[in-house]
């Protein structure tokens, strides 16, 4: 063995003495990283934009729970350098094809004393950032491994403004705080952020990712991940007087960070960076460091729009449970139903009616499954076996009901956080979908995870996510999962993976005092940038939906229409419940209307926290749909219309802010307009506080 | 619900005031349970054996992690008491018939202090002992709840002999030490026992039940658990001062216990006692405090002998790996071959062909899937997948092969530690044992247990082997653990869990300076009170048959014989080589002709740590085998035939240790001789230092 391995040494080219320790560089447009040793020989980068710094001179390394790790003095035993430019198809997204052009520079290292570990940096950069990470080869002298911490840094030149939340090794649900890097503290929000179930951030200054940052020389910047596989998910930890951010990965349960067995590479490290906010949006950096698909046969793979017995559970009209407990049983040891259960066939079967009614594909289903009256917060591993209905749900029933309907049932699978438990069940689980045709499955990890000790967010939930995507693509399921590690672009390797939530969805209105006016124009800068969410808009009934009637979504019902366009998901809900859809179906028409899959994007305007309008072009149609937001501010936001085809005209429906719309006085203000509209045309959006407008465009005879 | 959970209560018969706290008794023969609230309302239980104390005044209880638990002050709230008297039939076992006779006394406790939690104890008293254990009735004030401790105590009367292992929460594998109880210190043999791979013993004066003991006033008396499901391993600490034992539990990830809801149970807590060391050999106490068969057809449950290709990589012969390292790879990147591995297809058919010759059911093959390059010691999660063989073995072929011969395989499936692999993965191998027709599968649990900070003999690991003995089941599978929790009883439950190692087997001898000469007299009194052991008896080559040859075997060839029935196994392998028994094919007849199933079974005589003579009736055939064994001490045995069918005749073939035998001198000196007997007959057997013998009594014509 020993002697193969030397040959593949030498093959590598590996110089008898190490070269001078750089700097290396490598760019791509007005992007360039720079590679180099210190004085201590340790691994160093930095990035800038133009003349702007980006990263200032910042280390690399991880270090090992056995033995020495690379955390210096290394040397330099090589370099490659080589240029990319491909375009390749999404089996869904926002556009067609995408360009996948950069310049890659690797980084042969080799620790200076024995046992002389050897580690790459590959670093990848894009016209609009740069992806990089660490890549073990096989070596005789490291073989399995456990990374202590990784100790990548991102030295801010600048006390850059950030949209950040708390880095928390269970959760990516809070809301985001504006501020400065040196003002950031995120304990108070954990604290008080008791509507979440499971916190867990022991360090304060630690912030999640996706972080976004603006500069105050005009650069917007983001800091993510790519590929988050086999590895925890990686955190920033704010040295608030040096602005500089240290890597912090979530720990296992016995406290180290990841298993490792060379060859290996961790996660891309990513950084996108542009003079304006619209490039972050539209960036395809982290798809573009993703894996191809896995899935040779994508074809059964269809985005889709649903409705679904789900909200009426959030706002406590029904129960996801039959009984009030566990304990609750008659005479013949039976639950006694306390007749408030949701997910009963007589219910279901009204959502299939107004799906069918409407065109909408799915209806999903929470709380048909027995074990809710005692379903999370005791960290019980045997809550569900993801197959035995409640008695007033008729599986096979539905199923008939919904297939003569034209409709497709939606699957949930909530696993109270026991991943073991869902791992034993899965494929039974998913026999049972096929069984009874559901082609979609929502999972869920509400509650602390099983294995005890584990994290939402570590490595072994990571691969637990991977594998339930496999699993799943063995039946032909599509996956949209709650709960989980926030995405990283993995679902261009697993398109079944169609969605995540990961994020504060539309529920927190539901059971909390929900979010602030600005959370959309947020979102799409920071949880959206790994992947789609499951944000679950379309709430039209904005006031009194709960009982306390104290609550209320803090956006007008047209921004609600408008978050179909901003909010991309190749799975999209209309939450609300069919009665209140009812009440407004002039304004529905927009969200049967909309496409869930497009063949292009363009971002119109954008500022984080303040606004965005995107516009997006139907899947093999000269259809536009166009969505347009603002945070608690009114706007007048102009729209030119040249991105339609030049010559053809167009039937715009514009569902706006009505008169005196306003989200906290008078949210379900809206006006519907119709024109004739030509690439030439220009519109001019009034967006109330807390408002939005929706438009689509239709081609209309020549 | 409380309206109904309050008349449950009523209906119980739950009085208006606490009943007098006792004392409560139970009884059966000579042996008495009491108990008895103390002056602090603790609840507590003695123990005699006729005029003898087996246990004082001892605290019983459970804490929990959150609110109040069961540490008192509880009040009586009432008590019942039944006499039982049944007989059942075992699936397989030592003899056909097991009577279950006990008296029950069943006693309600609640706390005296809100919030009023209620607990039964459960007090069965045998003939030769007394099981106990905790029930958590459903109840309003106790739903989800967490294990913190258990206080159950046996107070000892003295300071008796013991024959202990240290409590190790994953391993049972250590040699046993014979001392008393004021002299238990297992620190220093943890801290050599370097053959382990994995000990985790942090108490130095906990001790592993089953724990045996002798008291200077001639009584035996044995700790151990019976059903131990959803609850971890029970351990001893011992006060050395007051020869008090009080329990210790095998923690779980997080520190705690057990993860519980009432309504459930603990595990019995069993105490066999006897004037005669035999009665603790002949007790079915641990059998009747477990559930019948969960499993309704058993059918193709077979007992069974077989060999494997084992013994040989034990010995460092051959190899499990097939490659040197998991990177040796030639150029298309397969694994190059060292030429050293085992389980190819020509050596599994070798073996294979003895079986065929020798009437051995089955082939055991360890070695043949691939990962065996890197599996365990690096606490690493996906080593194996159980269904790819190494490009050697052929199992197809085999499988045709093992048929044509009327042979079967076993299957081996070693998880290295990683039970979630396991169950990622069972159902695709029991699949694979199915078409290839494997009846039985091998399993191992080398190295630490993931999920990682779990245990052997956790709560989580014991839940792990039941889904394994029930997905076995599923399939017609029966299963061989090994490195699983030490047993409790629960092949009567699974009776396709044919056995477990969960001891020091015989592999020590080939891999470590192996177990003293009396070890295997204490094993019956220990390990093997719980249930079958694969100790893999039958070697023959006991010396020189590995590579420093400063290795041997510590028996005579005769006393390996003789364990075949001493050790009592549905499950027996030969472990030794066809070449080795085929230079003694005249000895190993009695492996061939040994059954593993029996109708009846008489200890003749016993002493732990010295001697033991077994006589075993064949099932349904008029057939007697017996087995003797000493110490490091030879031995006359006297031996009354008067267990043999009155008025017939005989033939005993005497497989004894010959002139001059010794385990360490002369270990193969051994000599057979027929005789003719009846029931009338005595004989005298000479056992060796180290030695044995064994004899089959066959019918012959009258």
């Amino acid at each position: 063995m020993e002697k193969y391995l030397f040959l593949l040494l030498l093959a590598a080219g590996a110089p008898a003495a190490a070269q001078p320790a750089g700097p290396l560089a490598a760019s791509l447009g007005s992007v360039k990283v720079v590679f180099a040793l210190n004085a201590a020989g340790q691994p160093t980068y930095s990035v800038a934009c133009g003349q702007k710094p980006v990263v200032n001179a910042s280390r690399l390394g991880i270090t090992l729970a056995d033995g020495p790790g690379f955390d210096g003095p290394l040397v330099l035993l090589g370099s490659e350098r080589k240029d990319v430019d491909n375009t390749w198809q999404p089996v869904w997204g926002e556009v067609k094809n995408i360009r996948d052009h950069y310049q890659q520079l690797t980084v042969h290292l080799r620790q200076l004393a024995a046992p002389g570990r050897r580690l790459d940096v590959v670093f990848r950069v894009f016209a609009d950032g740069v992806g990089f990470r660490y890549e073990f080869p096989r070596q005789l002298a490291l073989g399995n491994f456990v990374v202590r911490d990784e100790l990548t840094e991102f030295a801010l030149p600048a006390d850059h403004q950030a949209f950040w939340i708390p880095g928390d090794y269970d959760t990516n649900e809070y809301y985001y705080t504006h501020s400065r890097l040196s003002a950031v503290d995120g304990a108070p929000q954990v604290k008080a952020s008791t509507e979440i179930a499971v916190r867990v951030a022991p360090d304060p200054q630690a912030v999640a990712t996706p972080l976004m940052l603006k500069a105050d020389d005009g650069l917007y910047v983001n800091i993510h991940e790519a590929a988050q596989v086999n590895y925890p998910a990686l955190q920033l930890h704010v040295d608030r007087a040096s602005h500089r951010l240290t890597a912090r990965l979530v720990p296992n349960a016995v406290g180290s960070k990841a298993f490792l067995h060379a060859p290996c590479r961790t996660p891309w490290r990513t950084i996108i960076v542009s003079d304006r906010a619209s490039d972050i949006l539209a960036s395809k950096l982290i798809l573009n460091l993703n894996e191809p698909s896995k899935i040779a046969d994508t074809g059964w793979i269809k985005p889709m729009k649903f409705v679904g017995v789900w909200w009426e559970m959030q706002i406590g009209r029904t129960d996801w449970k039959y009984a009030s407990s566990a304990d609750t049983l008659d005479a013949r040891g039976q639950l006694i139903p306390t007749g408030r259960h949701g997910a009963n066939t007589a219910n279901v079967k009204r959502y299939i009616d107004f799906a069918a009614r409407h065109g909408i594909a799915g209806v999903l289903v929470e709380g048909w499954n027995v074990g809710w009256e005692d379903w999370f917060g005791n960290w019980k591993e045997n809550v569900f076996d993801f197959v035995t209905p409640y008695p007033d749900f008729n599986a096979q029933e539905i199923s008939q009901y919904a297939k003569a309907k034209g409709v497709q049932m939606i699957m949930h699978n909530e696993t109270s956080g026991a991943a073991t438990n869902y791992e034993q069940h899965f494929d039974t689980a998913y026999q049972f979908m096929n069984k009874y045709g559901y082609p979609a499955v929502k999972t869920g990890y509400v509650g602390r995870i099983i294995p005890r000790g584990e994290h939402h967010d570590g490595q072994w939930m990571s691969n637990h996510f991977v594998r339930v995507a496999e699993a799943a693509a063995r039946y032909r399921v599509v996956v949209d999962m709650h709960e989980a590690v926030r995405p990283t672009g993995l679902g261009r390797t697993y398109p079944n993976w169609l969605a995540s939530e990961a994020g504060r969805g539309n529920e927190y209105n539901a059971f909390s005092t929900g979010s602030p006016p600005d959370h959309e124009t947020i979102m799409p800068f920071t949880r959206l940038m790994g992947g789609p969410m499951d944000y679950t808009p379309g709430i039209f009934k904005l006031k009194n939906y709960e009982p306390t009637g104290k609550r209320q979504v803090r956006t007008t019902l047209a921004k609600q229409l408008a978050l179909y366009v901003t909010m991309y998901s190749p799975l999209q809900m209309a939450a609300d419940l069919p009665e209140n859809y009812e009440q407004h179906l002039d304004a529905f028409q927009f969200i049967a209307d909309v496409p869930v899959d497009w063949d292009d994007t363009r971002i119109l305007a954008a500022e984080p926290g303040d606004y965005l309008t995107t516009v997006r072009k139907a899947k093999d149609k000269d259809e536009w749909y166009l969505g347009s937001i603002t945070d608690e501010n009114a706007r007048q936001q102009p729209v030119k219309l040249d991105f339609l085809t030049p010559g053809q005209r167009y039937e715009a429906i514009l569902y706006a802010d009505g008169e005196g719309a306003d989200w906290q006085k008078n949210p379900t203000a809206y006006q519907i307009t119709k024109r004739v509209v030509t690439n030439k045309s220009v519109l001019t959006l009034k967006l109330a506080p807390g408002g939005g407008a929706a438009i689509s465009f239709r081609p209309v005879g020549k």
